[in-house]
């Protein structure tokens, strides 16, 4: 943010989080009106300061950015469908599919609007906080979204903010799986989650810094075994497949570990190093 | 380390490991006695120290601390089978499994030996240095293995450091597999592997310092969606696999992660936070 006067802006849907949006933005200051299809719910934003749109025409002429948040993409779609959307700048921050954005975009580029998609990676109360993360693509932007939170401005495409979107939130469960697994392994030794915890979190942080050097081998695409072979880490997968049997924890995730670096050895990469792996991954069940 | 004159060593077995257990012994100074089954190995640490004992049995009565580092849990048994370990302090560095480890421990000390059961999650190249972690589990050590690395005691039951150990790895795996299906899946949009590990490594540096607080929820057995309840995140993780096969990127990470909360669904905790998995993670394949 900077030091001029927080520009107008306009909120589409007051559900959860078009609620925390708007109530972010009116903290810091922007002029913000607001319109919901059941009109009710703006009262509470009204009396921190909202303007409540009559009419979702007005809404629109209201000026400055429109930010759009509604259940889904069918639901905007919906509801922008007879809307007047020339000169209007629309950021869509309604969960959806990069094909849903990139469609949506065409769409509302052909009448009239800019259009940027979005995607929210935080909970209602963390807007208006760095933990929220708030992820656009599109036309790079000439506004300002820092009230809502930590911003980042992808690309041009407008599929990205969801791409990384679904991308992260696989990080974020892959992370919690793995921990759990371990947890559930050393339950079985009586040891209590939260000791169990520390380890998983340096062991998470170490190997996240791996994966900016771990990227220029995929980028060059070529994978020396410069710290180990997967063949070495195949036989370590089968302990691990072996351990979460004896101890009756569940093998799901250690077999899948397993299946994949098997298929990449298979394939004649045993000898080179973990990453070649992206060849699997971009290899859909074949 | 301490200022005290590094106290003396016994390193047995000179593979890829224990050759660099032991000159990371000799480098900061402890007095190193080493011993392998094919002697000529032992050339090149004589060459900067090392003594080499001539027999095993010397080798255990060099005095000291006695690591061994062989290629599995059977190799340490027969090596050890005849040796006289009355007296001894034997630490076990050597990769197997938590019921190895225990039972290793007790035929160990039924026959009079002090034993330690560990694991290095490191390669060769890193031990001596802090990225080397040394897992030790067993009686509570009198002496210092700093010269190896990061050295951590995890507890009594000398079945810790195995299970630590692949715990560990199931999390490194993860986190790596979970980085390549993003990687993927933003490949197909043009965005180069580099890009998007920033913010892979940010995400996972993020899920990771969350872990200790859904532990307190494990410890208590209480799993209140304070955050999101599991079933909003299931709703996500369906996008997730439509978007990976829309993509034409692998879905099996996508569907294992879905599956293990459709599990939880069905058990009636949908209405619960993540961590209340664990339950499924601890019931074996039900
Ligand atoms: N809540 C979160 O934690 C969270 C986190 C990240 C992303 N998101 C995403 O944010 C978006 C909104 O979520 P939410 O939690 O705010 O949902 P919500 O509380 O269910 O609110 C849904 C909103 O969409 C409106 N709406 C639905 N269909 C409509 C239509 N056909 N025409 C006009 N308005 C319509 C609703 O209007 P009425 O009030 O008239 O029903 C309401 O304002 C979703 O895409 C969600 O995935 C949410
Ligand atoms: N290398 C790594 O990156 C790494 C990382 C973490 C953990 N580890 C673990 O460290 C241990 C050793 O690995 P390494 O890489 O050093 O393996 P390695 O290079 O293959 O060396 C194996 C060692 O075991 C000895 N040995 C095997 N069977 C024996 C027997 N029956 N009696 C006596 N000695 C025997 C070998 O003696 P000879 O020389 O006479 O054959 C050699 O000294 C393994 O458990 C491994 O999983 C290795």
């Amino acid at each position: 943010m900077n030091n001029e006067t927080p520009a107008p802006v306009t909120v589409l849907g007051l559900g959860l989080m078009g609620t925390a949006l708007a109530r972010a933005f009116l903290k810091a200051g922007h002029p913000t009106t607001v319109w919901n299809r059941t009109a009710t719910k703006a009262g509470p934003l009204v009396a921190e300061g909202a303007r409540l749109a009559p009419t979702l025409g007005d809404a629109l002429e209201a000026g400055g950015v429109t930010i759009v948040c509604l259940t889904d993409y069918p639901a905007v779609r919906e509801l922008l469908g007879d809307a007047g959307l020339e000169g209007t700048t629309l950021v869509n921050l309604t969960s959806g599919d990069s094909a849903q954005a990139r469609e949506t975009a065409v769409w509302a580029e052909k009448r009239g609007a800019r259009y940027l998609d979005g995607a929210i990676m935080a909970i209602p109360s963390s807007i208006g906080t760095d933990e929220a993360a708030i992820l656009l693509s599109g036309p790079r932007p000439d506004f300002d979204l820092g009230a809502l939170g930590a911003v980042s401005h992808l690309g041009e495409d407008p599929g990205l903010a969801s791409l990384y979107d679904v991308a992260g939130l696989a990080m974020m469960w892959s992370i919690l799986n793995a921990w759990l697994q371990g947890t559930a392994m050393l339950k079985t030794a009586g040891v209590d989650a939260a000791t169990y915890a520390v380890f998983a979190r340096q062991i998470a942080v170490g190997v996240a810094g791996w994966l900016p050097g771990y990227a220029e081998q995929v980028d060059r695409g070529s994978f020396p075994a410069e710290v180990s072979a997967l063949e070495t880490d195949a036989r370590a997968m089968a302990h691990l497949v072996e351990e979460s049997e004896a101890l009756g924890v569940d093998a799901g995730l250690p077999k899948l570990i397993k299946a994949m670096a098997d298929r990449a050895i298979a394939a004649g990469h045993g000898g080179e190093q973990y990453p070649v792996l992206i060849r699997e991954f971009e290899r859909a069940g074949e």
